[in-house]
């Protein structure tokens, strides 16, 4: 059972409020922590960003995201996406920045995609480290390999870690992605430290949509209390990230979406 | 480039058929294997649906499925359904019998779900030996974790195995079920001799449904090449069963979609 302290909210949970709305919005709901967005920023102005953030005495527990390592035209070399990513994550001193490594390309090589997140990510993790951000590589679930991540488990994730060797490089553990694997316990302890962010929101049951159908933590079946557990003996102590890409919860007001989180976040 | 000898066709491919229809159609196509679903070989009749096979000398790649040990009322005895799954199979010389472990209970307990799959299968392998049918534990794809199966990678099959201890034991490797994995081909390596069926179809992208949009091979993103040169490293030269369970597909005339599947084959 986390405490209400440690909650953050991803900005997608609230995707129809711009920036300005979303900060008032959670410092309202006496939230103290936000998971922000790259194009929500840059629509926001960074500079304004960092004015919002002082004003509503907002932590940044993330910024969403980077990477995207895969497919024609990738060869190790950093975009100037990332590197903005960067520079946006070091100047609000977000605790670190979300890695999405990307698509199977178009010849459906798939150990070749996984070559190509590597050198992606290898690539980055100087920049990164030299700026003092932490970058989260995050495994999607692998419902996504074709279409959005070819990385799919924390083990994974955590050989990937082991090859570039890099200090700025952690793992995300999101409850979604993660919950259905049978070494999840097992590659959270592996991770140890390495833990640096931890997203939840719930997997319902029937589905009603693959991307775009998660729950609020309690509406579906995963067991928070083990994971929040499994996640707290790595000693990983922050920020919980509540992040809810739903087309349902979208279409509700978000005071009353963040009434719901904040009533069943004891949960988790 | 697997030989068109080896095709069999799971009659999930063909659903609208009875094993009337079935048996005819396939022999009619030049289709020497068949996958029967228990309800369809009830619905014709255990004895007419050996005479049927005779008739259109049919070999009988697999018989789907029994399992389901989870949830409720699940206590390691071996139910009726699964007992006559066993006879089935027995009788028509089936060269296994699918296990589908069945899906998460209603308490939401992932790790007792599956040691309630690991029970009822240790329960039902020396009904399987005596018998002289061979059990293929199949893991399905994690996005059916709640609903469908709590046993969703090679390599988690292949620790229940190895408790268990049973000759009677291997596993099925299905191409939409295990193609994300990245420890897939390592997980084929380990299993050895222990795999005991091969089941294709493709992966779709976008996908039309979890669970009923399954492509025809080469309509996909899978790499089967690679995937059936792992298969084949273990020894297994035996059927390749295509299986697909699509909406589309089924509104199609049956006897057009044996056709796509004989010409997309050469690609498996």
């Amino acid at each position: 059972m986390a405490d209400i302290s440690r909650l953050s909210i991803n900005q997608i949970t609230v995707r129809d409020w711009n920036l300005e709305q979303a900060a008032a919005g959670l410092a309202r709901h006496g939230i103290g922590g936000i998971g922000l967005w790259v194009d929500k920023v840059e629509e926001a102005g960074l500079p304004r960003t960092v004015e919002l953030l002082r004003e509503h005495d907002l932590a940044v527990s993330s910024i969403c995201r980077a990477g995207f390592f895969t497919g024609e035209g990738a060869g190790g070399k950093v975009s100037a996406d990332n590197e903005r990513a960067i520079e946006i994550a070091h100047t609000v001193g977000a605790d670190c920045l979300y890695m999405v490594c990307g698509a199977l390309g178009a010849d459906n090589d798939l150990p070749g995609a996984r070559r190509q997140a590597l050198e992606g990510l290898a690539a980055m993790a100087p920049l990164a480290e030299q700026a003092g951000v932490a970058l989260a590589l995050e495994p999607l679930h692998p419902s996504m390999t074709a279409d959005r991540c070819v990385v799919v488990t924390l083990d994974q994730a955590l050989d990937m870690l082991d090859e570039i060797g890099s200090p700025s490089l952690g793992v995300a553990v999101d409850s979604y992605n993660v919950w259905w694997d049978p070494r999840l316990e097992a590659a959270i302890e592996r991770a140890g430290q390495r833990v640096i962010s931890y997203q939840v929101c719930d997997w319902l049951v029937p589905q009603p949509h693959p991307t775009f159908g998660r729950g609020i933590p309690g509406d579906g079946v995963i067991d928070f209390a083990s994971m929040t557990s499994a996640v707290g003996r790595t000693g990983y102590a922050g920020p919980i990230e509540v992040e809810i890409f739903n087309e349902d919860i979208w279409s509700r007001d978000p005071d009353d979406v963040l009434d719901a989180v904040v009533a069943s976040f004891s949960i988790v």
